[in-house]
């Protein structure tokens, strides 16, 4: 039972005029910020006021890398060929350094986006391309990811930091992955019920899984989502109850 | 007269499927190559192997920053606002860092690509929002430029060390500035006359203008083009020719 | 003083996850949607819903073609050749026409988008090059614009049928122009304040510059932005105030 | 034995400032050419040359539609949506419609590219998507696709035209489809043995697969790559050896 824990949302996910999230109010929220890189989202300028404001609150950035993909937002998965995700991967970290450093503030950690996110769960090839990119821009940055996956893996045998997070308001299916949001009831929507559904993520390393089962989940950082409706209230519905609970918000080391 | 000179060229201008210049050639031939860090040209998994070559080769590598435009491969201007242009400046040179330190080294300097390079000659705001960028990344990255431009006016203020280029194969206009590629006679394509006026350039500190006047120019470094019909003829005959002349080919301090 | 007028406003400019305006309500309002055609927003799919609800509402479909810019949306002047600006244009228009065909509907008449609709004002060749574009791909299409602009002027050569339009919530210049959205007070926001304006604007000609001087002003056509906050509300008071003013709100001829 | 047969090349897929193969001299050898359409290639003002040029040649405009992916030229398989997938094809169809109709030739069939063309041997999904964006745009456009594919049932299903093709310079496995340009081999190089694999293709209606075995090939038109090296060299040496055989080239009815 840890008795600390990170909470960490995606940011900088809007796009030149277009709006997504309130990054303002999750940056008062969670301890970690995952901001896009340009490539499924955050305009440099937006990516820019965005580290800004992560450093005056004093949350950590990580890089949010993606697939190439702003019309589908990465959430399409593409048969990318692991030379060119790699490079793709070395690409969107290198931007946000920069981007980050120009306000006086670092990169901290990686975490993938999306249909990436999804597909290197399994995907041995573009696993290890993205294990191989954090490894070539810096091998002290941790990676964010899911315990069990082929990524960790890859990240594990590079002798990366691996970073395990559950999902606050994601179904899970009984072998511990993500239920698709293609899928009915993908993605819950209750702030209380979230909360409920976190503390006992958090303190027992617990949930319940789609089809009624408990499953383990391994939990050093919760990821709460930024951009769905009702986003800030679900973040400090679960950080409230984490406090309450006991649990110290804090990066992970 | 000095008794060594820098010689540069534009590459990494692929992009993709497509092919342009024969970087591998005039690798052997350039003390600096000035590489496209993505938005105008040059996908990440080239710039990988740019560096790589440039490396191999004991060439130095400078982030080629660019309006964001592969349709026009920048080449035409954008009145985009000095704070999203400082953004996208930053941008890419933290790109192009993370692919040239995954390969072993460094981008050691700044040069500004066709529109982009031509409107900051004047456009005082666009020319402060670069030389913000490149101060905001590393204060001690040499920008490469035209002398007198409002560019160099605006490095000079934060105290970057600029750097001045002459074209060898581009028509000069009486006040030192570049004819537009959009006349006739803009670009010069006879590789003994371009060997010359280099030679005259670099030795001399002089050029004809397009009007038949002799201006006075100065000269860190000389530019060739990787990617016009002739590309390394021309920059291995100004290249010949320079040592011919007892000067030294050496990327500039 | 017309018995009746056209109300547009610019619909579909929402691209992949990201939102922009409530389309449906404005759909509701105006007798014409200008309906962006991917260049500075609007995926293909987002136009194919966006078309099917103005075909749905009987509000007709006009091309709003803009400059390839989807980070700045459109906003920002590119100094592109006018041979690429025809194409680029003819492009937009056909892909918006194959998508209204699809749901039953059509493309009936051609309306620039943000920088590229402010630089025809006075850009002869640019204003040529969109005239040239609407002329080779029907003759038979109006184009929706400024009245005295350069761009009707060329419309007028090709024999176009130009309908001359008046922005509801923009300031105007002595001259019949738009301010810049860059200065202060370019933007109009009291809803009754609008629509006072816009029914003097469509019955007496005329309206009050940015400095305070009347103005006439052609007005077959007023737009009503469905992007600004309040865009629902200020589009509802206009349409009532020229109702209650006994003015017509149809599609123009 | 066919008396006649259509050759078919992809065309338009330069880029802007990049070039991709001799387009000038294919349209002097081919009957029908497959035209990029903006996604995956082709820039609005290269496809309004490409096109003015077939028509002059007498040679048959197709919409060679693509997911939407510049960086990989359409050859990465994207997951995307059916829905999103039929609006990119229609939007496609559409853009290069009003572009030949702007230079006084018509869109006469559609092709799908690339990592498309592939996808929809088996991804009935995708196969459905393309099938009704064809439909929507026009029920009596053609498809030219392989025989016995998925694509090729949907359009069945919706009453398109369906023309088998052959590849006159791909590797064939047993069942008929593509050996992936993945694997060694996928691509025959030798003018002389490519003219005799189409010849026999053409006249015997039978080719030999990668695994030595002979498999039955319908083949209403051949398909010559435009940007191999050596692509008009192939061409030609097709082109001759049809006609030497008495097979008429002329594009399908």
């Amino acid at each position: 039972m840890p008795s600390n824990v990170d909470l960490n949302a995606d940011l900088g996910e809007s796009f030149g005029i277009w709006q997504l999230g309130d990054d303002e109010s999750m940056l008062g929220l969670v301890t970690s910020a995952n901001v896009a890189c340009g490539l499924h989202a955050g305009d440099p300028a937006l990516l820019v006021r965005t580290c800004r404001s992560a450093a005056r609150h004093g949350v950590r950035i990580g890089a949010q890398v993606s697939y190439r993909d702003l019309t589908g937002f990465g959430r399409r998965f593409i048969d990318v060929e692991p030379d060119e995700l790699t490079a793709d991967v070395i690409y969107q970290i290198g931007a946000l350094q920069a981007i980050a450093h120009s306000v006086g503030a670092d990169v901290s950690y990686v975490k993938p986006h999306g249909a990436l996110y999804n597909a290197i769960v399994r995907h041995k090839e573009q696993a290890a391309a993205v294990a191989a990119a954090v490894h070539a821009v810096d091998p002290e940055l941790p990676v964010l990811g899911l315990a069990g996956s082929a990524f960790f893996d890859e990240a594990d045998k590079l002798g990366l930091r691996t970073v395990a997070e559950a999902f606050a308001d994601r179904a899970y299916q009984p072998d511990g992955t993500l239920v698709s949001r293609r899928e009915a009831g993908a993605v819950l929507h209750d702030a209380a019920e979230i909360a409920d559904r976190v503390a006992r993520m958090v303190t027992t390393g617990q949930v319940t899984a789609v089809d009624g089962s408990t499953i383990g989940i391994t939990v050093e950082s919760v990821c709460v989502h930024g951009d769905s409706p009702g986003a800030v209230e679900i973040a400090t519905a679960v950080r409230e109850r984490l406090l309450a609970e006991g649990t110290e918000l804090s990066a992970f080391s």
